[in-house]
């Protein structure tokens, strides 16, 4: 298979080289591929006649736009969340579209730990008291027996629910539709999550962005939260009401938020979110490693161009219907 | 035996109530101990010339002074470190000094996984980005596979090493004298702390505070750790050169530290730490849960009352010598 890998030069970041391309091949133990690597328009331009799958990031894509590619079989984005791609009409006909679904895991897990952890030491309110430079104790109860519910049962939110669980959290999980999972206490249907909330010291967003969840926790159901709850998202902004978030965050209804993701990114200056009390914000940190964020993902990649090749399902197929 | 439980009216933090008192007891199955309670120094005075056993507080002890009670046997103090306490000519003759140690343990596991967490993600940092209020991405390697170096192998540096290696981390732990210990990788003596510190990614100050420890990280131990290091102390202030680590913070040296003991304590306005950056300073809660404090205290002191009554040593008895 004729392979093209396309970054542009003015946007580097966990752009893949050919060293990491080829290290990962042998590591693989992958025939060969035809791989070319373009870091202009000009570049995708002279390989796109014969490109049987382009390796690429989201925002490059973007900027590709309809790919006019009649070889196409398959799209791989380096990334997982694919809501910055949809719709998918830009993805010529009988290709389909990969992510690197995978790569973010034990970061993912190790973040929602860290938040938790912090929500349930009230860090928060100890960090506003360390910046007006006083000396302001706030007590709490330890984690272990605590609840937290995870919305989102992937990669994410799987990996965070084993790290609870190892912290003596036993965590509830939320998906499309329940169904037990091996990580999680109990997995609820996202149809149930209202009458779960009430029970949840600590929620966490670790779900795909799409028509169905964004806004998933609204001002509404926000509310349902017992008073002093903590917020952790790490899918998307648009998942929560940020408005609603930081009223709620204001009355002290929820005790403490950490933040990785916002609706818009960067988070402009000035925004409502940069100075409210017992929000702690990351900036879209939370699950890369640049040290072995393209090794993971090629080891995910070369898995789904072997599955192309014997014919099986790549396991890393986007469905453009759900979004994820 | 005649017990008696003294705090002072002005001093209610983690005061032991009669009602906590026969909870506990009931709960140990303990025969009913002629217990007074006692809230003024009139009250001590007239429990003194009958009392087996005096249950108090570091600060309460400190204004008693010499114990002038020719009965007693035992003083159970209701704190695990004991360095303020030293040294330990008020106690009568033939009186020993029991501590609550084991009621820490399962805050003092999470603090350190919570701390080492956010060293490994370079919270700090992003903490410091986020006052300014500007995005400012760093990135980091997952926690899972570094090392961490322990100093303290008892009730609190047992249980980090635990939630530690829950995450991935094999903890070296540092004590008087090398011995294997099931919930460390390995376990070196003090004697040899200087040359694990080199391949420290995380130094973890979990010991008591003894003659033998003050200023243990002192500024040529801090030059020893690699570059980037993090430091977390949950032991006592006096452990470390503060004046060190901030030179230390302020260079990169070290690439961030949480700290939730200081010498003095309360931290004084103004303090050079409080405007340090990289450094998070939590007020000497990282322990304790008043949920749960008296009640895990006086199942700890049960046991040693039993163990008294029985003519066992009591599991808690400081040793004067050692200071724990």
């Amino acid at each position: 298979m004729r392979v093209h890998v396309q970054t542009f030069a003015d946007d580097p970041e966990f752009a893949i080289t050919p060293a990491q391309w080829h290290d990962a091949a042998a590591g693989a133990g992958e025939p060969p591929d035809d791989v070319s690597f373009g870091v202009t328009p000009a570049d995708w331009d002279a390989a796109r006649a014969t490109a049987d799958i382009l390796v690429s990031h989201t925002a490059v894509l973007r900027r590709l736009g309809t790919l006019d590619a009649p070889r196409l079989r398959a799209v791989f984005v380096n990334a997982t969340g694919v809501d910055g791609l949809a719709p998918f009409g830009w993805l010529p006909p009988g290709a389909m579209l990969l992510n690197n679904r995978g790569t973010h895991g034990q970061k993912a897990g190790e973040y929602i730990a860290m938040a938790v952890l912090m929500l349930a030491a009230r860090l928060p309110a100890l960090l506003a008291a360390q910046r007006a430079g006083q000396w302001r104790p706030v007590f709490s109860a330890p984690l272990a027996g605590r609840s937290a519910t995870i919305v989102g049962t992937g990669d994410l939110g799987s990996a965070g629910a084993r790290a609870l669980r190892a912290l003596g959290v036993a965590a509830t999980g939320v998906r499309t539709v329940a169904a037990p999972h091996p990580d999680f206490a109990d997995v609820v249907a996202v149809a149930d999550l209202d009458a779960v909330l009430a029970r949840t010291d600590f929620l966490v967003l670790a779900c795909p962005l799409t028509a169905a969840t964004k806004n998933l926790l609204d001002r509404r159901r926000l509310a349902l939260l017992p008073a002093g709850a903590g917020v952790v998202n790490l899918g998307r902004g648009a998942l929560l009401d940020g408005d609603a978030l930081c009223d709620a965050l204001d009355s002290g209804k929820v005790s403490g938020a950490v933040l990785d993701v916002f609706d818009p990114e960067p988070l402009p200056p000035g925004h409502r979110m940069w100075r409210t009390e017992n929000l702690v914000i990351t900036p879209h940190v939370s699950c890369d490693d640049p040290g072995s964020y393209n090794a993971r993902s090629l080891r995910i990649l070369f898995a789904n161009l072997r599955a192309l090749r014997e014919g099986r399902p790549p396991p890393n197929r986007v469905d453009p219907d759900r979004g994820y």
